[in-house]
């Protein structure tokens, strides 16, 4: 695999997806062929298994069943986008990814991260993200910029204890994948995050002589 | 545990859920209380999560994105339906059920039955039918039955070499849980197919004194 897979993770209101488009730029002014995706997403089966997942209308949702769904969805966008498109080295940019289910589905869901861990296996072929980066926001903050961007969906709709755990979560996962993850504080200036980004991820690609 | 859960597995078209409503009342003339589902779907969430696995448009879909969308589909029909029924001392019947996912991912798309075993040891808790009817049927005859009904979705329009692999599949199916489920000849008439069954499922009953 010769590309360059990168996520992003965080709650809701961090601004990743104002960082994946801020790295996006900084990768192709280098010179590079760039792939953003979300996930869920990011294809036109897993946006609508997205719009399942995200409908209020879907209150009944049991918590497995999320799981599993955040796990189809995800399947489809590794096999019809970021397999090809790290084969075709280019440099894939997500936003979320496994470990946006071992946090949310796995600690805040209570289903377990050895039960994620497993489901999500056998969606992705064990693929994992080169680097992720952690946007680290309070989440009452978070969930303050959401309210103002328009109407919550199903997932930031639940009760703060929920995204106190989710926030809690992603200290957990860091501890499992310290090489992997770079924490960031998403209070600071969008500029001051994407020049660290931007930093990181140079300091990576010349390390690895891509 | 209290009720009986039973279901229906066989080549498209051989003629399921037909028997489903012919043993649905047989055992409401008994005096049981019994409520009919299909799987994928019986549920509000579950029956969109059959129209994604259904919908020709979708014929970019991957065979594991595939059987983790039957799981999740299954899931939720597990926990928000069957369940409750049996807890609730009822009869269920569900036209297909976790078999029907052991034969068409795990053997026709070639995804292997332990795979998809544990998947779906996830979205059903390891919950099983108490007795399964298997409706064997030439697929051909099958496919030539479903030609006339309408439409075909997406799995009835697979190759004839698939749904010959699927009818080879139940057989497998069938070796690995000879007590659970009863072979019966699909092309016999409708009326003598379902006297079978309700003699079937009353010495079933009459055994275990429901």
């Amino acid at each position: 695999m010769s590309g360059l897979f990168i996520s992003f993770e965080g709650n809701d209101g961090a601004g990743k997806s104002t960082q994946v488009e801020k790295l996006a730029l900084h990768m192709r002014k280098k010179g590079f062929n760039v792939c953003t995706l979300r996930d869920p997403g990011g294809t036109e089966i897993s946006e609508k298994i997205r719009r399942i997942i995200l409908d209020n209308a879907n209150y009944k949702m049991n918590h497995m069943t999320e799981a599993l769904l955040y796990a189809s969805s995800r399947c489809q966008l590794v096999h019809e986008k970021i397999m090809p498109a790290l084969r075709a080295g280019q440099v894939v940019i997500c936003d979320r990814f496994v470990d946006s289910s071992l946090v949310y589905q796995g600690i805040a869901r209570g289903l377990g991260i050895e039960t994620i861990k497993q489901i999500n296996s056998f969606a992705t072929g064990g693929l994992e993200p080169d680097i992720t980066f952690f946007l680290h926001l309070d989440p009452a903050a978070g969930m303050k910029r959401k309210r103002v961007q328009g109407e919550l969906d199903r997932m930031e709709n639940e009760k703060n204890s929920f995204h106190n755990k989710v926030n809690q979560g992603f200290e957990e996962i860091m501890e499992l994948y310290p090489m992997r993850i770079v924490r960031l504080e998403a209070n600071e200036p969008v500029g001051r995050i994407a020049a660290q980004i931007a930093y990181c991820i140079d300091t990576y690609i010349n390390e690895r002589g891509l």
